[in-house]
This record gives structure tokens, sequence and C-alpha cells, in this order.
């Protein structure tokens, strides 16, 4: 099953804010089975967000977006979405509410600028914000299942559990470990790993970090083993087995030296 | 003038990493003069990497990417890269000698998988990592400029000079500033930015970010400011009008309380 992201918004792209909306969805979707195969990060424009979700929506089978849902002028994901779709805006009587009710209780008047996050495409779901303003939105689209989030990330965090609820799997698990080793260089495990990914084939995945220690400025290599599988049991046991495996291998190498 | 950020590496899909360099190259490119109008993040697959770069040249005038230049079996952003446009890989020898001296000196042997780091696309100019192993690679592409970057933080970093200097233009200047206002919502102060958009036109950009003080639990509204010109003191002169117009703004909201 194939997830895509989306981060919508100038200041991902002048690099003012930094993408960890992406990298908390991304883990979501990997725990729940999916293979995240694309990130965009698009800015305000109705073209290029528009564009975007289309593109994602016809190859895969959830995209998260997040940003772009606020009150100012350029938050136009939900007006963008819905014109590259062709989705009728309508007021959602429960997200105008608690809009309203927010507003009142800070003394504020309900202004134009206000009513706008009420509307939603006709169909959709919204997603309450329990930390601010503007709810989510989520929308099935030809089996794909697309959900649209705010770029505030505990507004967007707090959305995150209706999400896992709406994709989760019955027959998708995803485990992942590390182990850190010492004293010996990427390159030099290189073709072991090579090897043990051959030999396990698409279930496994394999990734070496190297990293120097800021304290002692000691090199470590990190091995991160991964497993998607049909029952969590299965994917422990090839990663424990896995584990084994890159043990061993660990100790010839220091041997050899 | 159009850039694009290119991030490669399944550990950023994933979430275990965010991608800060990404953020780092928005700025370099900002301040530079250019509009990032796509970040793309795409996984250690050479369909996916090599469609990233065909998309992101013929649409952009600079791309920068970082990730996939190490000498692991996923990291294949150079081969994917060559083999998209068709290029043949040759042997950089400046590459080589930089490599060996590198292994030599750690009392490591050349092998397969470091000599594979010295391979670039014929006609590249290598970028020289002061810092790890791995080089990183320049290329004019029908007037894109292309630059493949390392994915280790500090060794993308030691290259961005490389990269200011390469894409220095003569006419395109961007200057930002942000004034910081309390008690102001929003979506008070949205139509009034909205207005002042209209009237400035497409040199200027103003975004605001609300955020609240992990400290004392106040509310506070960052306005952004930003603008392009054709000469720097230009686009201070628009910054500086812009701050005392947003100022008078934003006092008589509060004098309407």
């Amino acid at each position: 099953m194939r997830a895509a992201i989306i981060t919508i918004g100038n200041e991902i792209l002048k690099g003012k804010t930094i993408n960890s909306n992406a990298a908390e969805i991304g883990r979501l979707l990997y725990f729940s089975g999916y293979e995240v195969w694309r990130g965009l990060m698009v800015p305000d424009r109705e073209e290029d967000i528009g564009q975007a979700f289309r593109e994602m929506c016809s190859k895969s089978d959830v995209v998260v977006s997040t940003g772009g849902l606020g009150p100012t002028f350029d938050d136009i994901t939900v007006e963008s979405f819905a014109a590259e779709f062709g989705f009728q805006l309508v007021l959602n009587k429960e997200a105008y509410e608690d809009i309203k009710n927010r507003s009142t209780a800070k003394g504020l008047p309900m202004t134009k600028e206000r009513e706008k996050m009420a509307y939603v495409p006709k169909g959709a779901e919204i997603i309450r914000n329990t930390v601010g303003t503007a709810p989510g939105i989520y929308m099935n689209i030809g089996g794909c299942k697309v959900f649209i989030l705010p770029g505030v990330p505990s507004e967007m965090r707090a959305m995150l559990d209706f999400v896992g609820r709406k994709i989760r799997l019955e027959n998708s698990f995803y485990k992942e470990e590390s182990i850190i080793v010492t004293g010996i260089y990427e390159a030099t495990i290189a073709p072991y790993i090579s090897d043990l990914m051959k030999k396990y084939g698409d279930e496994v995945y394999i990734k070496t970090h190297p990293s120097v220690s800021p304290l002692s400025g000691e090199s470590h290599l990190e091995i991160e083993i991964s497993a998607h599988s049909d029952k969590p049991e299965k994917a422990e046991e090839i990663i424990s087995r896995l584990k084994e495996e890159i043990m061993r291998i660990s100790e010839s190498i220091h041997k050899l030296k």
C-alpha cells in the first residue's frame, strides 16, 4: 500500500520552518504498514497545490497534507483542492459552531476570514480541531483516502489518531530496529549488507547511518533493519534473525582487523 | 528564477530523519534571489530518483539534491541521475585520489564500494568533500544548474559555498524581516494584510505565523515581510515602508479594542 505526504507553505520552501510535520506523518504511515513513496513541498499557490493533490491521489492509497488551513489570504489548501477535483465548497455546521464558540470565548466577532475555515468540500468529513481553530478534512476520492491537516504541529498531531484509525490495515505490519556498532566503516560492511538484502528479498530493508558522537568524537554506525509482513510476529521474527546475522558479521569484521 | 530541491532517502520518508537539509538549501536559494517552487522527497529507488531530476530540471533554473552518495548498495543517486539523462559514468581522478587518501589515512583498503564514489557523469565537475568522503557533483544540463550533494548535513553544508558562487545573480535580490506583535489574532489582521499585498503586487510577500510562547503562554503573531528586487537597496526600502504601514495597522487594531 502506497502513501504520499504533501507539505504546503512558502515558509517550508524558504527554509524558515523545518518540515517536521512530514517526518511525524511518515512514521505513522510506515508503522501502519504503508510505504511512503513521495513527499512534496509546494508553495501557497493554487495551481501547485491542486496539481500536487491530483498527482499524489492518482498514485497512492493514502495522501496526507499539512498547511494552508488558516484564516489568511494565502491559506488556500481547501479551495485549491476543491477546485482541482471540481468539488463544491459548502458550509459545515459543526465546523462553523466550533469556530464561532472558540472566537466568542476569546471575545472575537465572526468575520469573513473566520467563517471561511468552516467551508469544506461537499461530501467531506471534518476532523475536529481540539487544539486550534481550523478543522481538518477527510475525504475518500476513488479509493484514495485524503487527509487535509493544519500546519501548526500541535494541531496536526492532535488529528493523527483520527488518521491512524481510518488507515488501519488488517494484514500489513511494519517493524524496525537498530543495532549500533563502533569501529566498523559503512563501506566495509556494505557488501555483507548487500548480500543479506538479496537473501531476504523485498520484505526487508537494511540501511546504515554513519555518525560521530558529539561528545567523544567516536564513529558509530547505526544499522537499521526494517521488515513489512502480513503478521506482526512474522515481522519480528525476521528482524531478530537478521539482527543475529549482522552481529555475527560485525564480530568477524572486528576479528579480521 | 526558479529553483527546486530534491531530498533522497527512505529515512526521510519514514520520518527517521527530519529534512533539515532542504531548509538550509531553501534559505541559500531564496537569499540568492531564486524562488523555490518545489521540494521533492524520494526513496532510494532508481526510477523515482531519475524521474525527480528529469521533472525538476525541465522546469527550474537550479536543482539541488542531497543524499544517496555513500558507498552502500542503496546509495544510487549518481547512477540514477546518469541513467535518466543517458550520461556515461567515468572515473574522476581527483575524486579517486581524495577517496584513496582518506581511506589510506584510516588504514582501509580501496574496495569496490569506495571506488564507486569516484565515478561521475562525463562532463561533470566534482565538488570536493572537505568533511567526509563522497564528492558532490555539479553539472549544467541545458541551462539548468544541477548540484548533487551528500546527505550528511555537515558534508552538505561544506559544499554550499560552491553552490552559492555558481548560482550568483547580478540583478535579483531578496530581503526579509519580521515584526512580532502580541494581542492581535491572525484572522483580525488578515484583511489588512490582504489589502497591502494587493497594493504592492508581486514584488512583496507578507505571511503571518501565529505562535504561543512556551514560557508565558502568551500569543504572538509574527508578521514576515519579504521582497524581491533588482537592487538590494530597493528591496530594503520596500520592506521598511511596509513595516511602517503594518505598525500603523497594528496600533489601530489595538485602539479599536
